[in-house]
């Protein structure tokens, strides 16, 4: 009476929800790649010397639902207060539609980085908002389009300020009244470069002596001040002043460019965004028009299409390449898009009025809370604030923050005899009694008439968010349809494959996405009291272990927020190590030709001179070159940054000579991981000999993109390296930190820890596994119609594999660029493009992607090979063919046809779907024209009227 | 120094996010209607006679985040325990791919019912899909696209039994085994009929004396048997037989179709639905082929479009008709879409083998349970189940189940003696573990061989599922993609506005949607213990308190699952009303002729004799007629149906007469709530004189009309009516129930309640009257261009207006469906076609829509009505024109282009967004073709190869 068996397990997330291809279809693969077993392919990739010796094993995995119980378990030993400790991040109300249709919608969060301007229309003009939003309420003429942090958004101010400075002196200026995180974080960054960093009373400031100064505004501590006097002294010297501002008090408080600032950084948190116990959230950047090109991250800019229609794009994008060079003061190369893109949606949802409304109704609550505090005897600091007040308790400042904790809030301990007191959007009456009754005050929030405590000569006199997006319609139904339109301009995940080389777009699987949204995660602040966030802990303390144990390395710091940031941060603690063993003239890095254009950077951030090396024929480290360059600068050396797999997409053998060579002279190893999602299972860097490795968890493990950001780029480390990873003010540690919070964007580690709990170890080696099969099969399948550049000794590339399009220049007039817009009429993201060879597309699959899909996506290639032998044979025009005239547009449908092909031609390649046909919103976008008239705020109404035809 | 204070409420949820027009908008409304004020419209709207005499006043309404936390509060108050209490409600694991994509997403739930086929491709995709698994797992040819809830389905399956049966008996049998809500709802539904019930044994049916039997499958208390006997006895007595049968049960257990039922009848609900205290779940029914004229619901088929391509529709839509005529005998007009949706995914997600897997595990869990049950010396019954067992625990019972509560399971009582006990899908070893605690057995589950408790003649053999729908790719990346796709391929409410008349299509706010998700309401059982259900009650209590102040009633039920069950159990209240006063022979029901079709279907339902009452000439009711018919059937008047304002959109003065004549001649009156939008905070039907109400809460108050389903339908009544709503069998109560759960579809009543909550009295005040403002607006500029049917005295129109076409059939061949299916091509779903009048259109914008969709919506409607002229005129062709071939597709634009008009022109209408274009992904689909050539499971494989290029 038995049933018969199922041979199906159907809660097997790694093989049947995470991994593409079916079993049935992995075969069909093999079988086209030539071999009988996975195992016989990835023996034939992967090469025995640079395996892992034993399995990875994490135990049983976890189903769906038996993560989610686990995550809500975890969840739960988080415990929320109400926060009032302010210090750079506050309570915020997240609209819920915001929520829903952004930070939870794939549309938006499975995006890239708009480098493909024809597909990121949407986000693109969302970003746009965001900078007409900083730009407005900074007051000054151009914004980016967000940075990590505020503090790191504060170091990179003080770096571009001495590239931009006029003053030859080599120290700067920051104000006491700074957020300690942001002085902390500016103090790690200048110490390399050699800046002097000046704390102090900004009213005793000698602008002879600096280059550039920082003010914090409001003052960390509660106070608005005007610097305008201040900036005077400093521009008289031909030095830069910047002021870290509040955006939110912005909206009633004289701006930073009316008090002559040039540049104004700060942080977009409190517009929206959960604090997230650190992160991830938009800083933001905003300069005088001359300082433009100086300024680091991205920046949109509004171009023009071949039609001659606007378009935006990432304008500047060739001065982004000037951070791979050796010259580089900053290796940013991200920025927090889905966090920029949500602030900027609370600003179109509020419109000036409601955030000044908002700002008011908190300023009116301090002024309460205030009085109440002042009638009962207490001395209230500052005489003029606007959202956060400091009380001198006296030796009574544990009581109050205990007896506050016990009324279930934070306050912040400011010294030993203060406590410091921040209000919000989020702030209730009955939180202002409680904060009284933990200062033994019995009164209730009612007997108050309106007050200000802003001195009329702070008041802000201009306007901002002027320009028509900030004034539409913001019934729902209106900012649904708006947020709706906008996503579906654009081509994420969610529609097709992102083969993007080295960007390792895989599946950003619900389940793993759903805790970010929960409260217990959402609504922590980053410096709340341990014992409030033991879930984050041990969240932490597991994602950390697990993350040693796939990489070989001992310890693991979460603090950095990008992968760049990881490089630095990597780079940092090797100096540190060097200078406790007496070697700190150790200041020279070997790095390869084919490296990570942040590589370089980075090392130049940390003060250390790059002596590049060269790439072998093959694409492979010129081992002899190598040797010579370490041999010759042994005395100095500080260490290596190489990539693993190689940028070229293959398990280079030599590595571990390259890493007993460094060890040898006296370095140390940095193995870049982001190559990371072709080894997990398989290879571990700190097996390989690797002393430190940042990890890009927004490519191996599962953080979506988010459009641009936010990404996470924890680093491995080896245990003589451990105690000199970066520390933070708020736990003491040797090193100072990297990041505004301790452990960077916290809140999106939980996606992280669920991937690898849905995965187990088993799973996770699976996935690089067919990661691999997946490249290798495409490879294949383009084999004589392109030909791939690198391959490993037996003809197998790793998890992607570069094509050369600089054939067709000459054969065809067919660009790179030509090839990667066609794909657009396809249905497809475009590869990687011109590295880490120019001219050429580098493809990487993921494990994610169906065999249906990788061979959607190589029709599609082969079809444009097809299209381009056409034109070589002269079937189709040189110059007016369906490659060069790419991306088609169903306006191109709708106009006189006068092209010598067809619509069908045209719009329906192979690869397109039929009914559900992707339509880019703009023909190819004019970069030349962009750079040459950059506009990088929204454009004018009238310009806005048309559009909306 | 006081900011120059704002005139901004930022969190007014009502006026800035609920209702579109903003003020400066609506001033530009009013001075086109040539109104001073908002007031002074509606006193030309809404009679003073029947205005409410106080202001609709809840108090001050809730921010969007007070909502939240308040709803947290109350959510709190529910405790999720393990339910094994079975009967018909299973815990289930919905795949958080699917939570996330499509129950979380407007894009599904915001669609309206698939009537218009060209804009609801995707959605009838995945009912058709629906359909292939019912019928596929029933083994019966034909299966509907959803019912309410599986008692009604039941109750649904006996009248079709009488209908199609040739028996000429006149009794139902009903196997005892049968789910008690089950024969309860049937019960209700026989009685007026005349129908006698027969609840028994089915081995000693006769099956002589009725024409029909249903049977349970498996039975309510776990025994499978097979029915094929039973049936074959039926048909030689040409009766019906009729199983209602587990769904999962069926991927192990021989089907109905191969036991010779002919109607098959069950819940989805355990295919990844929660239970939600009762609902929403969608039930379904299958029937053999010669019985599908006679199957209620909707039925999603396949048709062809006007170019000959496959399309998707609902058939025999003619059919549906049948329930406004007085002969029907089922007033079902909506289904459970978005339910039916998810559940079809859910089998997609799993496939054939996976569904099997997961049905063996629970089986296999079972026999676990129950060997240490039986080990323990405890007596397990049946002895062939499923997934339920009962034990006789003789006088210990109440001991038993208490013990459970404490190890944090539900089980079921079962008579006085025995515990029921039903595993599922969520059920793990610890909860087994738990329930032999609960008994007292101290045991691990682990150390059991894998056994089977179904004898073998009762395994199924043959396969299901095989269509390759459920045999793609199940990775998360392809179905995210598939989901995505479908939604594309539809028009909702996230992307326009849904100008339906009568359907209220207005915001489904994402902070009210929220709470739905949260597992303190999704993972209820409707029969747990009423202390574990406290937030739900609190919930139930305080929107039915609220529901009766805004409607002037004084008691409500939660019960009716839809506006038709409403109605239905309004008039069954009405009926024991008559019956408790000695006047159970009252049976005539006047009923205008504009009512809505559901009316006369409901009173037939309940045994009445439908008197038909004159229209006068306006469009209201003729009072002289009805005072007539009133006196005419006075002896035995139970009651008549009105609907207030008028289905023709105008608000009568007469009502109050009609509510007068009524009562004068003994009959109660009910006031159909559909149109309850227009009247909230300015009339209550309570007042005007009406003893019951239905509301539907799917339309005014905002649950979302998900596709074609969920609705709520509660009902409110005066309190001497009040003793007779529908009781439960699980609540006692004196009447018989008209749903399975006692509060019917409960999970969504969080939505309406927050609506509430966030609105206020004042706020929904308003809400009417910009409800009116709106539809007056339009009414307004198409003044000229088409004739406004009906008009209240001073001109205005109520919360909807109704415009003829008729003149265009004569004018220029162009007839209702083409203005309808031009309105696609400007990006518009179609308002209400051809009712309340044929050949017109019924518009009703709601409230939600801003000024510039309304111009946008009117802007189109003109340049149909020139297009129309233009055709008039001779300037277009009278076959050939846009009007005709409308909706064009982008195949029609990629195509050869031989119109005698523009692609420009067919494509790019006023209404239509340039960039944002919505393109239908079929032309115009081909209804005849559709019902002659009946397919209602998914077409073969070729057929899709096909469409997938």
């Amino acid at each position: 009476m038995a049933f018969k068996p199922i041979d199906y397990l159907p809660y097997d997330f790694a093989n049947r929800r995470h991994i593409g291809p079916s079993p049935e279809e992995m075969d069909e693969m093999l079988s086209t790649l030539g071999v009988d077993t996975l195992d016989q392919l990835i023996d034939e990739t992967v090469p025995a010397s640079i395996r892992q010796k034993s399995k990875l094993d994490f135990g049983k995995p976890k189903s769906e639902r038996e993560l989610m119980h686990h995550m809500r378990v975890t969840a739960a030993k988080n415990k929320v207060l109400v926060s009032m400790i302010g210090q750079g991040y506050h309570g915020t109300v997240t609209p819920p539609a915001i929520q829903r249709n952004i930070l939870e919608n794939p549309a938006w969060y499975t995006a890239y980085t708009p480098y493909q301007p024809e597909i990121s229309q949407g986000r693109l003009e969302a970003l746009l908002n965001f900078q007409t939003m900083i730009s407005d309420l900074t007051g000054l003429e151009i914004a980016n389009a967000s940075l990590l942090d505020e503090a790191t958004a504060c170091a990179e101010a003080m770096t571009m300020a001495q590239r931009v400075a006029k003053s030859k002196a080599n120290a700067f200026f920051v104000d006491r009244d700074c957020h300690p995180q942001n002085i902390a974080v500016i103090k790690t960054r200048a110490a390399p470069l050699g800046i002097k960093v000046i704390v102090g009373n900004p009213d005793k400031m000698d602008a002879t002596k600096v280059f550039g100064a920082l003010f914090q505004y409001p003052g960390s501590y509660g106070h608005v001040r005007d610097f305008t006097d201040h900036i005077a002294k400093l521009h008289a010297e031909k030095a830069v002043g910047i002021v870290s501002a509040d955006p939110l008090a912005l909206t009633l408080l004289k701006e930073p460019g009316a008090m002559g600032a040039d540049i104004a950084v700060g942080s977009a948190q409190r517009f929206g965004v959960p604090m997230g116990y650190g992160g991830p959230h938009a800083a933001y950047m905003a300069c005088r028009d001359a300082y433009k090109r100086a300024m680091p991250g991205r920046i949109v800019g509004v171009s023009i299409d071949s039609h001659g229609n606007r378009a935006y794009r990432l304008s500047l994008q060739t001065r982004e390449q000037h951070i791979r060079r050796e010259k580089a003061t900053s290796n940013v190369c991200t920025a927090q898009a889905l966090l920029a893109v949500m602030a900027s949606m609370y600003a179109v949802f509020h419109g000036p009025k409601g955030l000044k409304a908002i700002a008011q109704r908190i300023h009116r609550k301090t002024v309460r809370l205030a009085r109440g505090l002042e009638e009962a005897g207490f001395k209230v600091d500052p005489k003029s604030f606007f959202d956060t007040i400091t009380v001198d308790v006296g030796p009574l400042q544990a009581a109050v923050l205990k007896s506050a904790v016990d009324e279930g809030l934070n306050l912040r301990k400011v010294g030993e005899r203060r406590v410091g007191i921040t209000l919000d959007e989020a702030t209730r009456p009955k939180n202002i009694e409680a904060v009284w009754r933990a200062f033994g005050i019995p009164r209730r929030d009612n007997d108050f008439k309106p007050e200000y405590r802003v001195p009329d000569k702070m008041h802000r006199r201009s306007d901002f968010l002027t320009h028509p997006i900030f004034h539409m319609n913001r019934a729902e139904t209106e900012m649904m349809r708006y947020m709706r339109r906008l996503a579906d301009r654009d081509l994420a995940l969610d529609r097709a494959m992102i083969p993007l080389g080295s960007c390792t777009m895989k599946l950003n699987a619900a389940a793993e996405m759903m805790p970010v949204s929960w409260r217990e995660f959402s609504r922590l602040h980053p410096f709340a009291p341990l014992d409030q966030a033991q879930g984050y802990h041990e969240l932490i303390n597991d994602l950390s272990a697990k993350l040693c144990e796939i990489t070989g390395y001992d310890d693991m710091s979460m603090q950095p927020n990008s992968g760049a940031q990881g490089e630095y941060a990597g780079l940092l603690t090797i100096s540190a190590y060097h200078r406790a063993n007496g070697e700190g003239h150790r200041n020279v890095c070997l790095i390869p030709m084919s490296a990570h254009g942040t590589n370089p950077a980075s090392a130049q951030m940390v003060g250390w001179q790059v002596v590049p090396v060269k790439s072998a024929e093959n694409g492979d480290i010129d081992l002899e070159d190598f040797r010579a360059k370490a041999e010759q600068h042994a005395d100095n050396l500080a260490g290596c940054m190489i990539t693993y797999p190689s940028t070229h997409g293959v398990f280079e053998e030599t590595v571990i000579d390259v890493c007993k060579i460094t060890h040898e002279h006296g370095g140390q190893v940095y193995i870049d991981g982001a190559n990371l999602n072709a080894m997990v299972g398989l290879s571990r860097p700190g097996d390989l000999g690797g002393d430190v490795s940042h990890l890009n968890l927004h490519k191996t493990f599962c953080i979506p993109h988010g459009g641009g950001g936010p990404g996470m780029g924890p680093i491995g480390v080896k245990a003589h390296l451990a105690p000199h990873l970066p520390g933070h003010p708020n736990d003491g540690g040797a090193e100072g930190p990297v990041s505004a919070a301790p452990y960077g964007s916290a809140s999106i580690l939980p996606i992280s820890w669920a991937y690898i709990l849905l995965m187990g170890g088993e799973g996770l080696t699976q996935a690089t596994r067919v990661a691999i099969l997946n490249a290798n099969y495409i490879a294949k399948r383009l084999e004589g119609a392109y030909s791939v550049l690198y391959k490993g000794g037996q003809g197998r590339v790793a998890h992607e594999c570069i094509i050369d399009t600089r054939p067709f220049a000459e054969s065809a007039d067919v660009s790179v660029d030509d090839v990667a817009k066609r794909l657009i009429d396809n249905g497809f993201h475009a590869p990687t493009m011109s590295w880490p060879v120019a001219g050429t597309l580098m493809i990487e699959p993921t494990e994610s992607e169906t065999k249906a899909e990788l061979d959607r996506f190589c029709d599609a290639m082969l079809a444009i090979r097809a299209e381009i032998a056409d034109i070589e044979e002269g079937r189709i025009d040189r110059e007016n063919n369906p490659m060069r005239n790419a991306p088609h547009t169903m306006e191109d449908l709708v106009r006189e046809w006068d092209r010598p092909y067809s619509r069908e031609q045209a719009c329906f390649p192979p690869g397109a779907f039929r009914v559900d046909k992707y339509w880019p919103p703009v023909n190819r976008v004019d970069n030349v024209y962009g750079d040459r008239h950059l506009v990088c705020t929204c454009p004018p109404m009238e310009d806005y009227a048309e559009a909306a035809e």
